[in-house]
């Protein structure tokens, strides 16, 4: 098996992505990569974990996952390689990989180190190209992990916003907002479970309840609904929520009982 | 052959079309997939259904065509595989298969609805992943399309806009504006055959005649050829018709023999 | 081995591009086809020349590579196919090759001009569908390459800004814009050789000594690196230079001694 993923924020409008497909194409012809997404805002770690997380799962046993939002390039910061049951995981130790990791068994991880499976030279700026493709084509081909680098014992962790819950209504945030303008909280239904019919507030106005699906209500208007991510979404049928209402990553969110205030 | 096409509307934003390609790698890892376009406008089923109709007939036979552009995903919308002679078909049956299908010969259609084929569970906001790439997969190895469910003899058409003949004129309409600014008719040379020197009329103003290619016009002037599609387009030299002109999807374009008014 | 690469401006919001690759594939089921980029802007042969240029060295040995940036599409401007050492390159005549060749052993030239390897009929639009695909396709499967067309000897060069040494300066100017808002200027190392401390001046203003990576300066600040290209890159840590500093192609890049003025 040799598939690879690609999840970064280097865009689409520039050669980086082709470039990092050619370092990996040139040591294994063989790879399959596909691209989870380079659309991630420039140096947004918590954007490209949030989509790590959301799309890793769905790939088979043994893909090798690479993320590469790395605002901390040529500095101090490490690089790790972390074998789960399932998958391998590569990146800057810098978060972006700890939202995926989450729902991962973690077997091993390593610092991602010796050079001889960098390109030679490695610049200060694009370790995409010099230090992960080869890496990850390297894996790909069975180099044992042990060999990339020193085992450790731990990574950087995102901090992640939680749900805060109040006596009567529990207070999300907007973590994301899609492309077609849908805002994703951090309320899971679990978060949601004591409020059987829910109100859902933003901004501290009452905006709609909680739907199955986005032709529940009627064209143009708001609906929250549990989206593809298990996660609370606010959207408006047909339309764009972030632009109807100004919604931003940040804003809050708050479920309440229906006919409370 | 397991060659899988992908045209939707889910933008390269997020990890939406990543996703997919995981589904479908999953149960097919030898499938090769691509993309058509992912950049239809959320929603807009008449551009997805023209980016199918005509990009899909340059694909070798077999190939497995997937379309997800969807506002009702959720609701009581069918979804759809049709087998034609060369290729099949796979989408939501709200008409954004039905241009393509105009130039095909249609063998069978069949209802998607056996579950065993989707994943689980299947989610009331992206059937894209749970239930159209789970499907194409199982297509794509060999899975006879009478088990995705019942046979159906129709499938929606979407309204298309048809040029109206005038006594000595003909009237179509832009259909699609493309990255270029060009803003494609629904005028084809069939509809023209009448008019062997032709004015174009944009918006009841003459702009220009009927060129071969776009530099056959001095640079920065306007020029209408027959584009790769086969169907009139509005250009400019070295620019962008949609912005000098203001063109959108809608506007009227007519045609008239040179001379007259 | 069959591998492509894509370099054009078809971008990604239309059907240009999953068209080609139904082509190559109707022809060779078994290429592997890579986007190096479909972001070039609209006829903008200068970006696509240095896209291809700093890409291209990064694939296997015998890639075949195409870039079709052709704002004379259907004019009388050449078609060649380029075989070098290493590589294969396929585009129009315009230029949009020459910097690529430039670090390329050249071994032969050939017009492509054999319409029995082009698609029938062959608008004068998309040349890319109709004449580089399907070549390109036939290539990978071991065409000779003589077939394409005549031998030539030239082929046009893209003129190419070169810095301009003063007693003791030297002037650039900014080549390319990326995704993160950096700006490529046009000065390499080698230029740079005789300044051990650069000072790095924007449209006449002081701007920054030269660095090692981003984060070599705090977040906000402006630093100068040499990037993933070898070239001098005007850069922010953290945010957009181009933004910033409202910088565009063309903007003229002063490199002095430190402490000179």
């Amino acid at each position: 098996m040799s598939l690879i993923t690609l999840t970064t924020d280097f865009g689409l409008q520039d050669w980086f992505v082709g470039t990092l497909k050619g370092v990996i194409l040139a040591k294994n012809p063989r790879a399959t990569i596909v691209d989870i997404t380079h659309g991630i805002a420039a140096g947004d770690m918590r954007g490209g974990a949030l989509a790590l997380a959301a799309s890793c799962r769905f790939f088979p046993k043994h893909t090798i996952h690479v993320a590469v939002v790395d605002p901390g390039v040529g500095s101090a910061r490490r690089a790790i390689a972390v074998k789960t049951e399932r998958y391998l995981f590569l990146g800057p130790d810098n978060g972006v990989l700890s939202s995926a990791l989450r729902s991962e068994r973690i077997r091993k991880i390593h610092v991602v180190s010796n050079e001889k499976y960098f390109l030679d030279p490695v610049s200060r700026t694009f370790h995409g190209r010099d230090v992960f493709a080869p890496v990850a084509a390297q894996l790909s081909l069975g180099l044992p992990l042990d060999r990339v680098g020193p085992a450790t014992q731990d990574f950087v962790n995102l901090p992640w916003p939680q749900p805060k819950p109040r006596r009567s209504s529990i207070e999300g945030e907007v973590m994301y907002i899609d492309r077609f303008g849908n805002g994703i909280t951090n309320l899971d239904q679990a978060a949601l479970k004591k409020f059987p019919k829910p109100a859902v507030y933003l901004k501290r106005k009452r905006l709609c309840g909680v739907s199955d699906f986005y032709q529940a209500v009627p064209l143009t208007q708001p609906v929250a609904i549990f989206g593809s991510s298990g996660l609370l979404e606010i959207a408006v049928n047909g339309g764009s929520a972030a632009e109807r209402y100004g919604i931003k990553v940040g804003d809050r969110v708050k479920v309440l009982p229906s006919g409370s205030k």
